[in-house]
């Protein structure tokens, strides 16, 4: 039985962790940490759980219960990790990262983005993008796992079989991304109230989003040259989920797409390539781990449109983590993440 | 193994059925019918069950295949389960109807909320009325169950402690109940629109709703005394949730409610009776098969208040359902309903 | 033309305010104050006003510039009209006040609910409760106003043909209400996210909302007599609209309640009374200041059962507001405020 | 007083062309047609109008009627306006057609698209596409106008002044756009209940969609050449609202875009070229006749970002239609389109 720690639970990705814990066979939750809300009953908080976590309390941060953990998953803001990163890799206890402290491999970029000095520039070398359908093998064997993002997700895994097949131009790719209001995370907002993000629908940070550095480092992984990348977010008003509609160019007009993108994940437990001319929908993966993808070349012209859906809060972020701790200690990948999505 | 037949498994009962017999380890799906669907797989209908039913179409209902059932359900309109059941219960199959046609116990009202005959009178008698917290001996030994309605499921628990205890006035109870919108079905009607039921609350069926006689009836069986109760369902823009907020005024003031309900529900799996002075969110039961329950006295006066949730296509239907399964074949009570409502 | 101010212009009363005065054309704003957002442009914050108010920017409250409009609106939290009230009557200023400050006329009761002294109470004896359907005439000739809460609005409009005519218990009265997600404000409150609100009901403040003393006092003046009321609100996912389900025994089985009801409202521009047997929407009021009736009295018993809805920050708040500005000027009452609900 | 009469007006564009002639002052309804409706009042389908149509009902088509108008709205399925057109016009009636049959120029691609035989080829050439921005001109001595479709609208204005200017590469041109679910009418489809299309976003008909020919056609007209274009329409969980995420490649990197924009649409009364940096919000434009649009270039690349959103309902389909009439009749071009959109 695996001791798990969690650093900081009383977000959507934290209750989220908890709620696929509640039924993994293989893990236990040994500490979940947040000084804000220290003494509280997690149930007290989230009454969902009753009946699951009845004698667990949100507790201060102690290094010497986390650092007897086998793995902490920190489900923090940018920058806490850094800063306890090392502490706890050097107790022997593996880290599992939510947030984006060690997503980007450039510490100048990281700062760019995200307006602060990078706290843990010696991690960065070891620490492994938790990608599984890229990273696999490197997940089995790291000690600091960088879980990818929502929209990083959702746009690598739907365009990765075009660039490892080196069929498109990877210089003028275009990633519409549509997400749930619950990426915001569980932050009071003017801009993630209900009264003003229901009904509604709108683009935000065309001109940057964090996400756009880590999408672009990823895809260039993938494709093994550079790549050109116009990321547009957009806020839809629904709780979870996420769309990528991505276009790209194609440059060979004689492969088979459905069938390229099929091979390509046949193996893979998550990634769900939909039967061709249909389209997926976010509703059908929500709560679950699942991508669901579709490919489509409107008007058999170049221009190849692939549907890219996750639900943001599990297989973009707490589902993902659980992926990753299952690859990491050689259990079942799938343990704890087959519940099915509620339709309606 | 549970060989087990749904009969009308297209509408919302339907696939949670299927939904929640996924993970159910002790029971499998051999018959699925629909004469509307004959042919077509489940897995194009319902995305979210892809790798789960794979190898699963809809069919027409053929009297030989359900018959070699261990048990069916009946996810039908009313009338149906009337045709059928006799022939059913003959082969020595089970039946568990989630429609409306075996909860009334008098045939002439049933005739009269429903606008036809009853088409099966003769087994009135020995169908059980399937609230596990009132009838689960009577379950564990019938052949024929008929699993409550959602507004009946929700209204009975929430009152049920406060008449067995006969410390409330029976004739003057009043049940204000609001549903999502799934309990109008998978129909395409108007009013269940998506731009006609959206931003919007209203009142129906003031005058007289068919969940009426039977809340009455059931009411009356656990009061053992004739009831009054005025009943306002409400339709709420959101899928699943049906929040029951009941009033009754109480004979004796010094009964310590709170006490009441808990202990009347200590050993009930799928109640819970939250802490004093809390109200329950229907989102808190969203997808599972719990009923929480809350009880109030404002301002220490001589009313009641009582707030009572479910899911109603689970605790009000489905998840019902297999509740009755498990109790009537023997199997813990929880199987295949423990999963944990999605929050947010 | 009316020299108009708003002290406290952020808030869901406030833009209400500036979209219902932008086409009103015997009222223009000289001033909108907010400290926080001292010099922000009105159309920046809200940018559905671009074309109206392009000149117009948020100021620091002014006394002297307030002072010099004919009227001036209160949007503000509780407390606040106290503190500015009495220079701005003095200065010839008529005062209609959107919170809660004035309503009460007890500054005992007031200082229980609100939990601070009262701050004006020298006032209290001149506030008008601004229902005009009330307090029409007094309205008239009055120099501060306290407009009723939204609650108290939608609940006393339905109560009110029944205690006129003393054909009912007003001891045993009740009001389940349910309302929008606006009528918490524009305020970054957890509870208010749409992620929480949203494919949710609950009821909350059970044992005590603020607007129970205020729904108490306004039903004994109407009825001159003791009420009793149980005052159930509950938050339901939708931006605007207050549905009151009210229930009632009445006394005397032969008075045609549709008809009294027709009568009472036949001269009131914003009481709609609907045929008998028939369910308001919330809907069909939103952005209106119509408040829509509905009357029944299931299976003939001795409970009538009002159905009552309004949208709450028009007829409940900025509407009602300057429905009284319209009265009180001795303009056309329904100035301003003719639009039609969107439906869809 | 224009005498006005809509065919077909139990769908949402025709309520909408009802909502909005009721404040219009220059227009009077003599007569709203629906088969199925027929001697049902306007304000027993639609409580929002009651006080405003109080005497008006659906009658059966009536040509004598009808003929007798100065103008006719249609807002009808595709089919009906051919077959009705031709002697309307010979009455001297103008036609406004809200459908799509009179939308593309030729006969053969409009069959194509709409599966059926073009109905009035000879009516065609004189047809005047209604967009006042491009053919005010026209519209000005039109008989006979086609109203263009929402999509159409908001793509047509987003990518206006680029492809007048002649500074992108018009082959290669991207709109990926989200619809509210009114879009798809008020039509009793599984696809559109409440249930289905909540919490939700899903792509559809990739493959092609009636509005490509449109849009293509109408983009073609404004840059006089050839246009590529890849439209992927998306449906969002709210009522109303189209926001077009447009892509283009600019060949000339030194315009100054905001600029551009803002000078084009300087003197149109219903496109508003927001502020540099910003996003627009579709809640913005709801039950608006207003088009917002924000113009970017995001990581100065060169590719070009154009938001454009507007309400469906309106500027794409009924307020757009009156906004003709105006025109056609001389009348100011804003009479009965000045109301604002309800925030929130």
């Amino acid at each position: 039985m695996l001791k798990v720690g969690i650093v900081g639970g009383t977000g959507y990705t934290g209750v989220e962790l908890l709620r696929l814990l509640a039924n993994h066979t293989q893990a236990e939750i040994v500490a979940i940490t947040s000084r804000s809300e220290e003494g509280i009953q997690i149930v007290d908080m989230y009454p969902n759980l009753r009946g699951y976590y009845d004698n667990l309390a949100f507790s201060a941060p102690d290094m010497k219960i986390l650092g007897k953990c086998d793995v902490v998953f920190f489900a923090t803001p940018h920058g806490v990790a850094h800063s306890m990163a090392g502490e706890l890799l050097a107790s022997g206890t593996k880290i599992i990262d939510l947030s984006a402290d060690f997503r980007l491999k450039d510490a100048e970029e990281w700062s760019k983005w995200y307006g602060q000095p990078h706290g843990a520039k010696e991690l960065l070398a070891e620490a492994v993008y938790g990608l599984p359908e890229v990273n696999r093998e490197k997940i089995k064997t790291a000690r600091l796992i960088a879980v990818p993002g929502c929209y990083p997700t959702a746009t690598q895994l739907g365009f990765l079989p075009l660039l490892e097949a080196n069929i498109t131009n990877p210089l003028h790719l275009i990633a519409d991304c549509k997400s749930g209001v619950s990426g915001a995370g569980r932050n009071a907002k003017i801009g993630s109230l209900f009264c003003e993000a229901t009904e509604n629908i709108m683009a935000y940070s065309v001109k940057g989003h964090r996400h756009l550095p880590e999408i672009k480092q990823g895809l260039e992984m993938i494709a093994q040259q550079p790549v050109g990348l116009t990321f547009v977010p957009h806020l839809v008003p629904m709780i979870r989920g996420i769309q990528a509609t991505l276009y790209a160019t194609v440059k060979n007009h004689f492969t088979d797409l459905q069938e390229l993108y099929q091979q390509r994940y046949a193996d893979e437990p998550f990634v769900d390539v939909l039967p061709a001319g249909t389209h997926p929908q976010t509703r059908s993966v929500k709560g679950t781990n699942v991508c669901r993808i579709a490919i489509h070349r409107p008007q058999h012209g170049d221009l190849v449109v692939v549907l890219s859906v996750i639900d943001n809060l599990v297989k973009g972020a707490s589902g993902q983590a659980i992926q990753n701790m299952n690859i990491l200690f050689g259990l079942d990948e799938t343990m704890g993440l087959t519940n099915i999505a509620l339709m309606p």
